[in-house]
C-alpha cells in the first residue's frame, strides 16, 4: 500500500500516519524525493481493511492511497469472510477439533494396514493414509502397488469407518483414485502440475494439497486457487516442510507458513510432521509445534512395526507413539483455545 | 555408523540388523561391492549407544562396527549425561518452567522501559532485554545509545527485580557489558566471531548464544563449545529463525532445530519469535510453536506502545499481547508435560 | 566409498592411502572406533574408478573397499563412456559448438515471431523457443495461445529453417506438442511430474529437461533417467537457476551444477540465463558464465521490442543484444577450447 | 520507484510510460485503487537515472515520481561515477586485467610456501594468500600457526615480489596483521562483525571483504560501507559461494552477485572458486565462470602437492593446475573484452 502525501506535509502528521499503519500491523518505509513524500506500507497477509484506507485518506495531507491485491480470490479469507470446513468421509476438517490422519507410507499387506487402522481409530484418527501410486526420485525405486493397494485401502477404511486419502499423480488416473478414495492428495512435487490441479478441481472429492518444497505461501495458495476455480473448494492445505540448507531433519517444517496461511485463506491447514522430520524421534515435537502454530490437523506416517515398513521406516512412528502424539496434540489445542481468539490479537 | 558384514552374510541376518538399526532411530542405507556388504546407518542427533554397538558386534556375521563422533564435547548431552540449568539473576533457565524475557528492541527512555518491565514482570517474565549496542546492516542506521542505555537497563532491572540480558559485539567491550548485565547476548551475526566467543567464555556471566541465520545445528553447538572450552558452561542457546527463500516472515523459525538440539546438548534452548516473525501478528503462534517443540523459554520484543518503538516496531508486541503470549505459553507447556517424557519416545 | 583398514594399520600407511584418495579428488574423513579405523572418502561426481579401487585393495593393511552407486544408470557418463549428441531439427546439441536457441517467452503474432526468428538465425541460432501452453503461478494470469501458437511457431520455424522447442505440461497433450515441435520442453515445475516424464520418454522427439527450482543435481539426473528408461535418450538438460534467499536476481544461476552434471552424465547441458537473471541487464554476464562453466548451449528470451513482449519483458533481450551475447558466447567457448581438455585436470 | 498517475490517465499513455520503464530495465507492476493508478517500477541495481525521472515527470498525466535510495553511499557506483582501482603491493586490482592471488589454505613450512609462490608468480599471480589465524567451526580444529606464519608469509612475499593477503579476525589483532600484510582479509563469518569492519576501515592497508554465506548483495555492500565510512575506500569484494540446499559443491558460487554488484558499486570484485567448489575438480570451471560474469580477479587455493596440504586439500589445486586456470582465465577475459563494453547493453 502506498500512502502518498501532499508536498509540505508536516512531520507530526507523517509520524501520526506512520503510527496508524504500524498499529494496523504494517511494515512501514518512508521514501522521499525532492519534496514529495510517501509511506510504503506492507502488510503481508491481506489487503488493508477499508476503514484503514478511509481513515488514511481522510487526512488533509494525504493525496492518495493505493494498494495492490493478492493473486488469488476464491481461496481468500478476506473475500469469503468465513472459514471453510471440509467433509472427509463422515468427519470434518476445520471444525475446531484436531483432525488426525494416520497410516503407512506405502500400502503393503491387508493385515498390517488393518492393524494400523484399528490402532489409529482408537487414538482418535478420522482418516487413513497410504500410498498406492508413489512418486519416487529414482525410476528404480519402489513405486507402489497401484490399484490393488487402493482396494486394500478402501476395504480397511470401510471396515474401520475411517475415511481414506491417497495420492493421484497423473490427470488420467484422477478418476480411478477418486472412485476409491475419500480425499485426493496432490503431492509436493505436483503442487504446480496445473493440469492435475484442474482435473481434481473438476471432480467432487476433497483435495489435500501439499506445499511444494520451495513454494512460497502465495504460490501455494495460487495452486489452491487453480482447484477452486474449477468448482471444487473442498481443499485442505498441508505444510510438509521446505528445503533449506539444514540437514539435521529431512526438511524444515515451516510453522510460520501455517500461521501466515491462516490469515490469508479460509481453507483448513494440516501439517505432515513425518516428512518434515525424516526421523521418527522428531515427529512428536514437530506435530505439537504445528498444532500450536494453528494447524487444524496432522497427517502422520504410522506402522505397527516401523522397522518392517516398506518405505520411509526411519520417519514412521509406531501405533503406540501415535497414540502419544494424538493425545498430546489434543491437549495442546485445548490449552490454546479457539484459534481466532488466540491469534487475532 | 558403518556396520561392516562378513562376506556371505545371509539376507535374513542383514534384514535383522537393519531392523535393529531402524528401531534405534537410524536412517539405514545398504551398500555392496562385489560380495562385501555394509550398512550405513545415520542417527543424526547423537552417537550410537554403547549397547547398540555391542549388540551389533555380537552378530557372527558382523565384522566390525565403526562410527564417527560429533565435533563438540563439553556441550554434548551424551557426554555430560544431565541437563544444565543456567542461573539468570535470581531465576533459572532450564528448570522445567518457561523462562520469559521481554523488552524493547532498543532502549530509549527510562519511563517506557520501566513501564515495559513492570508489565513484563506481572506477566511472569524473569528477564528484561534491550539493545544498548545494536548491530545494524547499514552504518547509517541507528546503533543504540551505548553505555547510557546499559545504565538505564540496569536501573530498571534493579527496581523490578528482573535480570538483564543485552548484546556485546566487540571483544573489547565484553567487560563493560558483563559489569552491568546478568547475561551477555551474542547476536546471530557474531555466532562465529570466535574471538568474541572466547572472550565471553573467559568471564563468569551466562551467555545467550543466538543461532546464525545460516548455521547448521552442529555449527551452532560448535560455537557454544568455543565458549564452554574457556570455562564458562552457563550458556543458553537461542533459535531466532533461519534465512530461506520464504519472505512472508522475516526469517523462518526452525522449530526442528529446537527438537534436534535438545537431543544433542545439555544446554537450555529458548526461542526468539519476534525476529523470526518480523510481523507482530505472527509472534504468538511462533512463540507457542517453539514451546511445543521443546523450548525452555522465549525472548520477546515488547513495548507499551509498539508504534512508538525506536526500532523494529513492526515485530514488537504490546504489553497486553505479551501477557496473552505468556499465559498461553505456560498452558501449552503444562499440556505437554515434562519434556523428557514427551520426546524421548 | 569406505576404505576399511585392518587393525593396527600403521599411521604412515593410513596417510599414504589418504593421499591417494585426495589425489583422486575425494573428500576424505577418518573415523575410528576402538582400534578399527576407516577412511570415508566422498567423490561427488561419480563412482570411484576401478583402478583406484584395485590400488587401494592392494594394500596389505586394507581389509575391504566398499562403495555405493549413483541412483541413475542410463544417463551416467561413467556407464556409457562417451558423450551424447542430440539431434535438434537439422542441427546438433552437444557437438562442441555453442547451441543457441532464442525466442519470445510467449508466442503472440506471426510478424514479431518471424522478425525474432530471422534475427536469431542471423546471429547463429539453431532453434526457436516460444510458449504456447504457459505455466502460470496464478490461474488468472495469461496461459498462452495454445494450438494456434504452436502452428505459428511451426510456420516460422519452417520458413527460417530453425528447429522448434516448446513446452508440454499435460501427458495428454504430449502428442500434439510432439507433432509440431522438434524438441519438447519439460518445465522446471514439472521436473518431477513422473507420468509426464514417462510420456515424453515413449515418443521419439528429443526432450529439453529443465532443472526444478530446488532440485539437487542427483534429482535432476534421476528425472532424466525416467525419460531414458522409456527408450528416449535424446535428452538435453537445462540449468535455469535455483531458488535461494538472494533476490537481486529472479533465481540464482547455479553454474556449479553445469560443471558437476558434466562429470556425471553424458547428456548435453544448456543454460537459461533469462529466467535466472530476471532482469535484462544481467542476461549477458550469466550467459557467458554458463558457457565458461561448460554449458553446451543457451536458451534465451529474445524479442525485437522487449517492452512490447506479452510476458516477461523485464528479462527479455532485444535481437541486437542477442547478437552481442551470441558472439561473445562463441568467443568465450573458443577461448576455453574443448571441454574435456579444459576440465578434466 | 513509484510513478503516480493523475486520475483518468488514458490507457495508451499508461502503456507508453510502462514501455519507457521496461526499456530502462525496470520490472513494472501496475496497481490501481478506485480510479487512482500507479506504476511500481523496480530496477534492482541502482536508482533511476535523473533523465528518466525528468522524462516521466514531463508527462501531463503523471502526478509525481517517487523513489527510494540504496542504503550505501560511499561505495555506490552511481554516486562516485567511476570505478576504483585498489593498490595491492606493487600491483593493482580493478585495472582491467585479471588479478590472480594464489596460495595454500594454511601456511605451514617455508619451503612449500616458497615453491607455491614461485610457481604462482610464473603463472602471472600478483598476490600470495595463506592463513595464519584460521577460523574453524570446531574449537578442536587447527587454528593456524599465528604470528610465525605471518612472518613466513612476509618473507616469501618479499623474496618473490608478490603482495600478501591474510585474514584478521579480532579487532585487537588488526594492527599486527596490517603490519605484515599488504591486504587484510575479512572472512565470510565476519562480514557483519561491525567492530572489526570499523577497525580495518581506520588503517590504510586495502581490505578484501568476503561475502557472508547468506548475505544479500545489499548487505555485502553495506558491510563495505562500514569500512569506507572510516576513511578506507581501498576495498576489494570477494564472492565465495552462498549456502543453499545443493550439496554437490561445498557452497553455491553466485555468479549473478558479481554481475549485480558491478552495477551497484565502484569497488573491484574478485571470486574464490576454491571455497565455492569444495572439490578440486570444479575449481577451474567456477573460476572461468566468475571471470565471464565480470570478476576482476581470482583468489585460489594452490599447493605444490595438494594431498599434503594441512587443510582443505580436497579443494586445493596443484601449481600446474593453477597455471591452466590462470591462462584460461586471461583468455576468457580477452574474449569478452572490457567489461563496460560487454555488460552495459
Amino acid at each position: 500500500m502506498i500512502v502518498l502525501l501532499k508536498p509540505g506535509a508536516p512531520r507530526e502528521e507523517i509520524e501520526r500516519l506512520r503510527a496508524s499503519l504500524l498499529t494496523a500491523g504494517c511494515d512501514v518505509r518512508e521514501i522521499e524525493t525532492s519534496g514529495a513524500c510517501a509511506l510504503l506500507a506492507e502488510r503481508y497477509w491481506e489487503d488493508p481493511p477499508t476503514d484503514l484506507i478511509s481513515q488514511l485518506s481522510a487526512s488533509e495531507h494525504v493525496e492518495r492511497v493505493i494498494h495492490a491485491g493478492k493473486p488469488f480470490k476464491l481461496v481468500s479469507l478476506e473475500i469469503k469472510g468465513q472459514r471453510t470446513q471440509v467433509k472427509f468421509g463422515k468427519s470434518t476438517i476445520g471444525d475446531g477439533s484436531i483432525a488426525l490422519i494416520a497410516g503407512p507410507c506405502t500400502i503393503a499387506d491387508y493385515e498390517s494396514l488393518a492393524e494400523t487402522a484399528d490402532a489409529a481409530k482408537e487414538s482418535g484418527a478420522i482418516g487413513l493414509r497410504g500410498g498406492a501410486y508413489k512418486p519416487a526420485t529414482s525410476p528404480y525405486s519402489f513405486q507402489g502397488f497401484g490399484k490393488d493397494a487402493l482396494r486394500t485401502l478402501r476395504r480397511v477404511a470401510d471396515e474401520t469407518g475411517l475415511a481414506v486419502v491417497t495420492e493421484a499423480m497423473d490427470p488420467r488416473r484422477v478418476e480411478i483414485v477418486a472412485e476409491l478414495a475419500d480425499m485426493i492428495q496432490i503431492g509436493a512435487r505436483n503442487m504446480q502440475n496445473f493440469d492435475l490441479l484442474r482435473e481434481v478441481g473438476k471432480q467432487p472429492k476433497p483435495v489435500l494439497l501439499k506445499r511444494a518444497m520451495s513454494a512460497t505461501v502465495d504460490e501455494w495458495l495460487c495452486a489452491a486457487e487453480y482447484i477452486a476455480r474449477e468448482g471444487n473448494e473442498a481443499i485442505v492445505l498441508c505444510e510438509r516442510g521446505i528445503r533449506t540448507f539444514e540437514r539435521s531433519t529431512r526438511n524444515t517444517l515451516d510453522v510460520s507458513s501455517i500461521a501466515v496461511a491462516r490469515t490469508l485463506t479460509h481453507l483448513p491447514i494440516i501439517a505432515d510432521p513425518s516428512h518434515s522430520a525424516g526421523y521418527r524421534r522428531f515427529v512428536k515435537p514437530l506435530a505439537l509445534a504445528a498444532v500450536a502454530a494453528g494447524a487444524d490437523g496432522l497427517i502422520v506416517e504410522v506402522h505397527p512395526r516401523p522397522e518392517q515398513a516398506i518405505k520411509d521406516g526411519t520417519q514412521t512412528v509406531s501405533t503406540d507413539e501415535f497414540r502419544g502424539i494424538a493425545d498430546a496434540a489434543r491437549r495442546v489445542a485445548a490449552a490454546i483455545g479457539p484459534h481466532e481468539d488466540a491469534f487475532v490479537m
